[in-house]
């Protein structure tokens, strides 16, 4: 049986995820595409073979949709997943779940009232075969008992729309994310330190931000974000823990040796740098919606990440510590 | 359209292809199977829901087969792929394309009588993403014109049905074609140096190896082959041109500190270390199924291969340095 | 022209420093050493041909001593830099110059009323062969204007004297000394994080810590200081500017394959991490005592480091940013 | 006691020697200097109040003379060698300890009358850090019983006076002495393999060349010698043992990530390169000559060199395996 997917977003990513479904994933093909911009629907649509949905809500509902893979603007969201939710259909959503902690809120009270998962969240991070092999040898103790984390997430440049509070809400919610899993905890309190703005930026933003997460466990997490680093697009992480520690690999790239230097090329996206992680995160999801089964980040995970984000983009106006407190985790998602 | 495959030969490289068939590769699945052992091919078979063919022969013949793909024992390989090229289907072989020369002629002579290509060669590194950026930064002039080749092909251990001639046949054939893909060459003289030989070794073999080749534009190339070396599954390959080196980049793996050590796990085995590679070659020759043409290592890369291998074990034999000439290219693979 | 040298203290540095002198630096000999402990002083005369002085006064005030080296307890440090330079004689002083700012300040007062610098405080990192290279490099605009450092300053294991304060006085000081030059700018501002504490450590003790620092120009520092971490010696120090960033270099240690891993040995000290430097700063005294010059970290730059420090013992306590105003830089320290 | 030493020849390594027994060697200085150019003796006595000597024999024999470093023109080496025995002073010699084979042999039969070493080769990889880490590694087994050596030695560019021949006696003749150090046994054969050659070297001179050693032991070495390789100073060396491999570590350098590329720059030339190594190396001697005992590479290491060199050039003309005997060694050498 072949998985039929509706896409609702045909932006820069939701085309790669088409292509993606349509040439790496078996057992799925996209049957309907939806954006705003007909015309876009359109082309997508050509591409793929697949037709023109009406609407997101057209499309969801639809017969010849099993899944829905929503990677429209953010504030949409939480409406495309509900909709999913309501009609008993797997969705796969893009970051965020939702742009608020109550549309969160909201998506999970769904899937709790009807009874299971359905709702798996982009964090494609958690698919990368790097992140694996660290999330692995954590839990196999080869570190100890984690203490501290530090991490890097940096880009070339960032377009004029992106804000001081996108670096938290669209840049360290992956980090974020990718924490709580790696550390299996939860994030208690957020503190951001500014450094002096890089020159290179637009003058709106504050650009290199370093953001100080603290866990439920007692783990402290640094995260610089620098999304006009210049020289490429980079992410680190470096678990310490009791007995050694543990960092993600830099992407395996030729060693080169000439006019007196010695080293590799750098990414300088992350479509380069996480192309396996996304081939590997659709792939999951399509068998999931085949076995009918849920795995992957949760609605509870998508909220967890919306509610750090949020105090993060608090710290960035008060210069304090903001607590964050996520509540007690529901049966649904233990 | 989906296109469909049938596999003759269920051995371990067999199913690793059929398993990647039905799960990573897009718009093909495998239709039938065939093997001397029809335990095997039913088993096989039963995994990914196709039939079991009563032989290769009828396999190739039959009408729910558009592509061959060949992965049985190295000796039967020319009389399958003769049989897919007078059924005028492509066929995938796996490594060799035949055990003599003579027979890769005769394969070379069926395909430019029907005036087109039908074969690929499963030399899989051609794909390995390493590799491939290694050829663009040769083909791009970033070391000048190449001059020299260091390779090193070693393997935790040897079964004890590994004999000394493998070393060339089995293993360094991967070195012989990566060396001519990368150099756009041809090889024309082999030597094999022998050091004493590892204790921890069936008593047989003489392992490791050093091999030398020569191209005809004068580049040397030394390929060190060491199949018991127990640390684990390495890979290396470093060409140094007139303006500086590059190496084939060491599998991307978490860097550890710990019990006073830093660095990283060494893959284990092939299947591990080239994974991408085979997912990328199937997906290529699905690819150039679907669309009628054919790319990747033609019967002339393989026949080119099984020629200097060749040679290389009548230089095991002799100590001394001896020629190869594979003669002119014919157009069809020009 | 022979230098003279007294060393007060023949504890383990002190017994180092005399050993490096009497090998390792041409141009120089320890003639006296004195240690309230007459045996250790005794024993340490005895092996590089000295003679042993009645007290640290008696050293510094005689006729055979050119330039006097600090290395006793860190209390005693004020009372015998004062004592050299009423004498006018040049003093290496082991960090910290002095335990309090106040002694510091008096130190600076003696050298300003004498009107030259007599004072070096062994910052020996300064001389350290990668940190040198990245201070040039940082100079040359490799990375474009500095934003942010990060650093890490771990030991295998901390003895039970050791004390919580102590990791920003005797550990992260270093990490302040080298950030200030390395920056060419004065930190303003402390504040400590604590995680929970690894299970490695003698109950008393806060380990590991987040130390982070703010300089007057605006960049970010943030130090972990983890004295217990179990797998070796390992300084960290990565620069973060508006181009790019620099990393200081691991030692060059061989690189080894063997038992499914890849990698480097530890340094298990830091005699062995930093001997080379060790080497450099004292032969880099030595030649500015004989030059009649003075060079290197300043007492200027061991009050800022002080100061610094006591505001991190500070946060330590508050949990809060402690302000730190090391106030207008004395002309002769320009 | 201060041992006084004089220097014979006084260009490009002879000054290095002086500057460095100055600077960074304790208990020597230089007494006396000899050079054919008077002016330049005159300069270099100047620089570091040494006297300037007649002649070579003048210096030898003189009373203010306590030890001998030859570092004039390769011909002349075996007259000062064999002069500095006759007086039954110590000498360091720079590479090659003569020029041709005979004159080695003159110079052990005078040790051997005289009963005791005196001579000691400027073999100076041997107190470099990290050829001395790899040499424990192999003798504690790290890697098992050594079987294969591949090593490197590459130059930015060579000067026009700068042969063929000189590959093997002026550059490989380090990897030469390497290998036998390192693997504690002798070559016994030597055969040269030549690439096409770089278009960036003057015409006269076969470059790069890849240079085959067994030894009598049967390891087998391969030695890239490429003297216009533009890039930089390379020096590699990989053992390859039953268990495992260990590469000499390239040396440490900072990290730096900008422009969309991520690495070190390189060394340019030998003196950066192997500083650590020549200053370890004349402090050993300046030790051994104090303590009237000897260490360090031999008149039989020197000797061994050179016949091996000299198969090597050998070999280059034949282009076949040149057998190499260097009989039994004496006792005095054992």
């Amino acid at each position: 049986m072949t998985v039929r997917i509706g896409v609702i977003g045909t932006g820069a990513i939701g085309r790669e995820h088409i292509e993606r479904v349509t040439r790496t994933v078996s057992g799925a093909r996209i049957s309907a595409v939806a954006d705003l911009d007909t015309a876009a629907a359109e082309k997508a649509a050509a591409r793929c073979g697949a037709r023109v949905a009406a609407s997101g809500a057209e499309l969801i509902g639809a017969d010849d949709v099993d899944a829905v893979l929503v990677a429209s603007w953010g504030p949409t969201h939480a409406e495309h997943v509900l909709a999913a939710v309501a009609a008993a259909k797997p969705v796969l959503c893009e970051k965020p779940l939702a742009t608020t902690v109550a549309d969160c809120r909201r998506i999970m009270a769904a899937e709790q009232r009807l009874g299971r998962r359905l709702v798996q969240v982009g964090f494609m991070r958690r698919y990368d075969p790097g992140y694996r092999e660290v999330k692995r040898a954590v839990e196999d103790g080869r570190i100890g008992r984690p203490l501290l984390m530090h991490c890097a997430h940096r880009n070339r440049s960032a377009p004029l729309a992106y804000t001081t509070e996108m670096a938290a809400q669209d840049s360290a919610v992956h980090e974020i994310d990718a924490a709580r899993w790696l550390l299996a905890d939860e994030i208690v309190s957020a503190q951001v330190v500014l450094p002096r703005s890089t020159s290179r930026r637009h003058p709106h933003l504050a650009d290199p931000q370093v953001m100080l997460f603290e866990t439920a466990g007692g783990v402290r997490i640094d995260v610089e974000v620098f999304v006009n680093c210049q020289y490429g697009y980079d992410v680190q992480c470096e678990t310490v823990g009791e007995l050694g520690l543990i960092r993600l690999p830099d992407p395996a790239r030729p060693h080169l040796r000439a006019a007196a230097r010695a080293g590799t090329e750098i990414d300088q996206g992350w479509g380069e740098r996480f192309s396996a992680a996304f081939d590997a995160e659709l792939r999951a999801w399509c068998d999931s919606v085949a076995a009918g089964t849920a795995s992957g980040p949760s609605a509870w995970d998508g909220y967890a990440a919306t509610a750090v984000a949020a105090a993060t983009v608090e710290a960035q106006r008060t210069g304090g510590v903001v607590p964050v407190a996520v509540g007690e985790r529901p049966a649904l998602y233990a």
